[in-house]
């Protein structure tokens, strides 16, 4: 299913909090209480956050957690990327035509990782930032990227 | 994860197949046989297919399965609802604000809402057509795609 994981959910949520104060530091403890999620799932999604390098773990009394760099600079991808891996449609796209019996057979995988292309780039190109403004109820210009996307793949 | 099910990867390889001779009826066995996949699989794609219009079953001994509309006509978020159901990047976006026990705190739903719009646009603008021919190597218009994504929702 097109669907990207809750505990990714869960990390946009946690980040565009941070993103409001970027310079701050912030406790699991408080990030818990403030978006009212568990504090082992907030404790995990940290810690893989800090391993992907978008967030920076301080110790000592005025330890916590704070981004790794300026919200502008973190893309939507990156986040993905940190708690679930690469952004791949299929199978064959992360693993290869070995990761699919049925590769010898298939006329649209090349397709499928054209498609996935245009979804990492757009995916790139929204940011941490921009997920963390409230944005307005209406983007005219969407309805006219479809076309734009069958431009680019037919 | 941010990934198509495999029963929509087949169908969209079966489709494919299909749409080279649109006019033509097809058996299960046949397209099975073609694609190298199992012949249930194959046959529950098929139904699935059928269910959500995408193809007619025909009777008789002249009877298999067409396609119900031109190639062009069926994109490929048709075939990823007739699969998967709707297109949904996140579980609120399918099921509203009850399906996430977070939501009240949440401030990402809307952006991700959005994000789903874009993508949702831009697999209605890929048709089967699209899927079915072989695509150019490369696409220099996709790198500039992102730059137009964060344009719409920022």
């Amino acid at each position: 299913m097109l669907r990207i994981n809750r505990e990714t959910d869960y990390a946009t949520a946690i980040l565009s909090l941070m993103a409001r104060q970027p310079q701050e530091r912030y406790s699991a403890a408080w990030l818990s209480s403030k978006r009212s999620l568990p504090a082992p799932v907030v404790s995990k999604i940290l810690k893989q956050l800090v391993r992907a390098e978008v967030l920076v773990s301080h110790r000592g009394a005025k330890g916590g957690y704070s981004l790794a760099r300026p919200a502008e600079d973190i893309s939507i991808a990156a986040v993905i990327n940190a708690i679930e891996g690469p952004i791949a449609l299929t199978d064959c796209i992360e693993g290869g035509n070995a990761a699919c019996q049925y590769s010898a057979h298939c006329a649209v995988s090349h397709n499928w990782s054209r498609i996935n292309d245009v979804f990492q780039t757009a995916l790139e190109a929204v940011s941490l930032k921009d997920m963390s403004a409230p944005l307005p109820a209406e983007h005219p210009s969407l309805r006219a990227l479809g076309e734009r996307v069958k431009t680019a793949v037919s």
